[in-house]
């Protein structure tokens, strides 16, 4: 190694509204030493995701993070040197490395991963992203040819991919997306057969337009008023798969929830299901080969957002939260 | 037939607020005829179920309740006349008879029952209110022994049914019902676990002092503010069974849903899932025969609260939409 100083971005203070640069700081301190069983890990590439926020909170599916801590966040790394069986120097792995140029993690809190070109599609299709398009409409949402499935944060990293799947599929896709360029995008690029621009205005009348035999699933990025748009137009024996909130993560928590809770459940005999990608590794391989096939034939677009430089990650988050990506946001270090 | 005049009860206003007895008009007028494939039916027990009240709503999974017409209802009742095969005069059926002593009704919308003692059963648990209570809890809810059942309106026609099929399977239940002579009998008399008094402050803290380990499974009849304290508190991959959302019959709409939907969805990986009876007409005969056996053992004790006289049916309802009942309310004729 002949870089001895590790860059480091540290969450100083938790944001009370939206998050800003000025929640973090960048610093230097020495590049840690792997103890037993860890391995120390170069950071590749970093995964930016809505979900960075949420953590913000307090517990999820994971512990809060700290203040004046590295910020948490997965990334694809390498090793550099190996205190455990079965990583060596050279290995490529996933996990939470945090936002640093050096990491010293447990062997056991990664996953190895192939060598494949590009390796970026390691964070996007073939990442969380993918996985999570993957298992959430096929395993959660479950549409059948000739339904329709609408999906929220469309242009986003889960959100394109979950709505390509849906076409492969045979259904009807409609995207909810932010913005005159993202909407085009996703009906004259991706296949989408209609997209609905939430910054247009109300979602429920263009949704109305966009799915006229009503929705069988959505997929839900967003929470708020677009899933309680949604619940009003729902099928009979309908499925939301919830993915995320984001309309809820940056800023204060919503007083509310959508109205139609428990009603329209009831009554339409809906499922609301939550889901996170982890429930489903025994499922992967399957998952991956699908993927895979569908990239290799064309039929599956990858969309990549890849911002360089770590001192870069904090404005590429706080502008992934304000919707400024298209597809799989990461930094590059 | 020595009667010549059949007895209606009119919704003659559809309530904006709290429903009232002036709501209702009692009216007479001739016996009707069947037409050909219809039969004439005298009733003889109606069913009281908090979802009369929804409705008056609109649309729900049946057409809306139109005003200055025969209030909606189903009921038991004997064939007197018949111009449908497959009926004679003197079978018993359950149908949508409507609040009134006569109703011609077409065959194929009636289910004829067996002769059973007492008849009242076939309102309560063998009827709607027990196969809900079946149905719900078991394909919706799946509890498993040792996890911790929750359910709402539990000393109503559902509820008790609900917690005392949980016992059966072995669960830890908790019911959540109105005043401290309600709570007792479910403990003392129904052998829940623990009950909580709504009516006595939030129900957050003492739901979980009575359920330290959280709640796997929560049945609900009510949603609103218990929803909302049960969301909280559910388990990861936790079931919350929809049955009706009672809170929300008997006066204007909610403004908004539960807090933590969806976030708490996705976070817990809850499903939420919607239900009617009428999804699972496939497998009555093998609930039937659960119920049966339940009953026949002493394991499953029925509760009734029987109101005389056609008359009072509207005042029956107003007290069961005020939670005056305790098990299944009806009104014999």
């Amino acid at each position: 190694m002949t870089e001895t100083l590790n860059r480091q971005i540290l969450l100083v203070e938790k944001p009370a509204g939206k998050l800003g640069p000025e929640h973090f700081r960048l610093t230097q301190t020495a590049i840690p030493q792997p103890a037993d069983g860890e391995v120390l890990l170069r950071v590749r590439c970093i995964s930016l995701d809505a979900a960075n926020r949420a953590w913000m909170h307090g517990a999820t599916y994971r512990s809060a993070i700290e203040t004046n801590s590295v910020m948490a966040g997965g990334a694809l790394a390498e090793v550099v040197e190996s205190r455990a069986p079965g990583l060596e120097p050279g290995d490529l792995v996933f996990g939470d490395t945090g936002w640093q140029d050096y990491a010293a993690v447990p062997a056991k809190h990664l996953v190895k991963l192939p060598r494949i070109e590009p390796l970026t599609y390691l964070l996007s299709v073939y990442g969380i992203a993918g996985l999570t398009a993957y298992f959430g409409l096929l395993k959660i949402g479950r549409p059948k040819a000739g339904e329709t499935v609408v999906v929220s944060a469309a242009a986003g990293s889960v959100g394109s991919i979950v709505g390509q799947i849906a076409k492969i599929k045979d259904c009807r896709v409609v995207g909810i997306a932010g913005g005159t360029d993202k909407c085009h995008w996703l009906t004259s690029e991706l296949g989408f057969d209609a997209a609905v621009d939430y910054k247009a205005g109300p979602v429920f009348k263009p949704l109305k337009a966009a799915a006229p035999n009503g929705i069988d699933v959505y997929f839900d990025n967003v929470g708020g008023d677009i899933l309680e748009a949604c619940l009003a137009q729902m099928n009979l024996f309908g499925r939301i798969a919830c993915c995320g909130a984001i309309s809820q993560y940056d800023g204060a928590p919503a007083a509310h929830g959508p109205r139609g809770v428990p009603g329209l459940i009831v009554v339409k005999r809906l499922t609301m299901q939550g889901f996170i990608v982890m429930d489903f590794d025994d499922q992967r391989a399957e998952a991956l080969a699908d993927l895979q096939t569908w990239v290799a034939s064309g039929r599956l677009k990858v969309q990549e957002d890849i911002v360089n430089g770590l001192e870069n990650t904090p404005q590429a988050l706080v502008g992934l939260l304000a919707g400024e990506n298209r597809g799989k946001r990461m930094v590059q270090l």
